[in-house]
């Protein structure tokens, strides 16, 4: 790896109880360039601007992904990863489907770790507090074919964060709008589905909404993810989320939630959830929850679906009462060093910049 | 219009008979930007690289898309463009459907034919020569948010270009994969969607064929697109399109297809393209041709259609025979102005920039 330090550090400027975050970058970040059918060296670099052209295929042609994961400091300081390796896998999975080249283990675990540990005084401490960190691949050529790149840029960047999303929100359940095609992109975090996104769920915010539930293309049937989450669903005392497919995002907040649960021993089935099962579970009072979750967020508690013209209210339930907020409290102390960790989840960012 | 002309022109190390296209960029480009909700100055500057980082939400989010369309040079010298106002309508329609900033009429046009104009020595003459033209707007802000961007830049950069794709190739008519779910973005002209049809293209290409024939999603049994490219099937002496939808793309080469057809008294019926109705036609001898147009490639005729494992052969025509040809000549020559325009497609391109 090839580290450049910045000199001029804008740390002394970051003022931990009060920043934006997404636009609030920390010193550096990893770049890495393809070319030749090969990647070249990891260069840590100060954050800040480079040189492409509007030719570049990645805004031109969409040969984008990303990922997004964060690194939490514990009361004594120490900087902890949470499960890096899946997003690893998954950025891999989604290069895959977009054509695009498969990052190395090397690039990516060794760049996140000496990006946060260079950077290890951005990250804020306290309740709900983390840097949230953005590692993406992206076509890099000038070039102006509808085909496969030949020059690609894997980065990481990263912003400090906070908890946001903390009150109950009302979503609409998609009637028309998809984000997903049965075999398209949808399993893959490809920069297009956020895009498509957007003006969809514009519409819902001007029907009273925050958020889209979305559903099947074919139907508008099946529940499938919710905003930029995946979606959960609580009747009586049964937790249910969809399965993955190559319509919906193998999260991995997802996949703790679910892991969480079960060692709670909360009863959880991976399966297809119908709307219309949903609005009857409504109807009839069975229907206790309904909850997104994700990194950035972790968990989004909704009060209210849309559904036909209709809102649907839900029931307002107590933290000790809501399973939504209790595998939230599991997996934010898991994450951030209050509880123990079974499952070999937490990844220590060991010091090793400290000499560079 | 802020005009800044280059002072180190490439124009002398430009061969219009030995140049790649797609890479070779004419001198200028023109860039204007969004901010605080409003479009800056249109200015004209050198082309070049500029400063983005990789924090940019066109790439991370997809907030992108764009435009295709040529500029044609005729015997005597003079530059047309073809139909603009369709790109600038289309342009807005795509803008729209990915929640961006639309695009005023004057910066669109305005700036396309200052550009056309002041590299008008950048066109090649001769058969099949034009300058391929790039209009894009993509989301420039710097921000690790899913939300809509508040910064855009809308760029238009060009390549001087020859016909392609000349050969007769062979697609597969899709069976797992689509480019477009219902309810998504397939009719906007999204960065995204060209990205999502690569890796279904490399598996094509495995099986040895050249594209797709891209059918819906829900129940592969309709033609939608083909590459990316609008399709056509002729039957005896019909011709075939589907029509336009939320799913597939209003091409101005589709619709200048139709309307020449029209013209010279061919049927056309514009409907819904039954898969298995193609290969019924294919077994029986009555499906005569199949072909893809689209503004860089004009016309790709289908020599074989894969479908099912098979490899359904397509009648060789002569160029008097087919429909496809026929008609790509009509249009090719409308373009060049080497034959009239009944409807009032072509568009000088004014010497406006000789005094600047």
């Amino acid at each position: 790896m090839i580290i450049q330090k910045t000199e001029n550090s804008r740390i002394s400027t970051f003022d931990p109880s009060n920043f934006s975050f997404g636009n609030t970058f920390i010193d550096h970040m990893i770049i890495c360039e393809y070319e030749n059918g090969k990647w070249g060296d990891v260069k840590l670099v100060p954050y800040g601007p480079l040189q492409f052209s509007p030719a570049m295929m990645g805004v031109n042609y969409g040969q984008a992904c990303f990922e997004g994961m964060k690194a939490y400091k514990d009361k004594d300081g120490q900087v902890f990863l949470f499960r890096p390796e899946k997003n690893f896998e998954r950025i891999n999975k989604s290069a895959k489907r977009l054509a695009m080249p498969e990052v190395t283990e090397e690039m990516f675990l060794d760049g996140l770790k000496a990006l946060v540990d260079i950077d290890r005084e951005w990250i804020p401490e306290g309740e709900g507090m983390s840097l949230y960190i953005r590692p993406l691949i992206f076509a890099t050529e000038e070039a102006l074919k509808a085909r496969v790149a030949n020059k690609y840029m894997f980065a990481i960047v990263a912003t400090p964060a906070k908890m946001y999303y903390t009150e109950p929100v009302s979503v609409k359940i998609s009637d028309h709008y998809s984000r997903a095609a049965s075999g398209g992109v949808g399993s893959a975090k490809a920069a297009g589905n956020y895009a498509a996104s957007f003006y969809p769920t514009q519409l819902a915010i001007e029907e009273g909404y925050d958020q889209i539930i979305w559903t099947d293309d074919a139907t508008h049937e099946y529940f499938e993810e919710s905003g930029t989450m995946n979606v959960f669903v609580r009747i009586n005392d049964t937790i249910y989320t969809p399965p993955t497919s190559e319509k919906i995002l193998d999260g991995v907040t997802r996949d703790s939630f679910i892991q969480l649960a079960k060692k709670r021993g909360f009863e959880v089935k991976v399966e297809p959830i119908k709307v219309k099962d949903v609005v009857a579970a409504q109807k009839n009072g069975t229907l206790k929850e309904v909850w997104g979750v994700g990194t950035a967020v972790v968990t989004t508690v909704f009060e209210a679906l849309g559904y036909n013209g209709e809102k649907l209210d839900l029931p307002r339930l107590s933290d000790e009462e809501s399973y939504a907020v209790i595998l939230k409290n599991d997996l934010v102390d898991l994450q951030t060093n209050l509880a123990e960790d079974p499952f070999g989840w937490r990844v220590l960012v060991d010091h090793a910049m400290e000499t560079v």
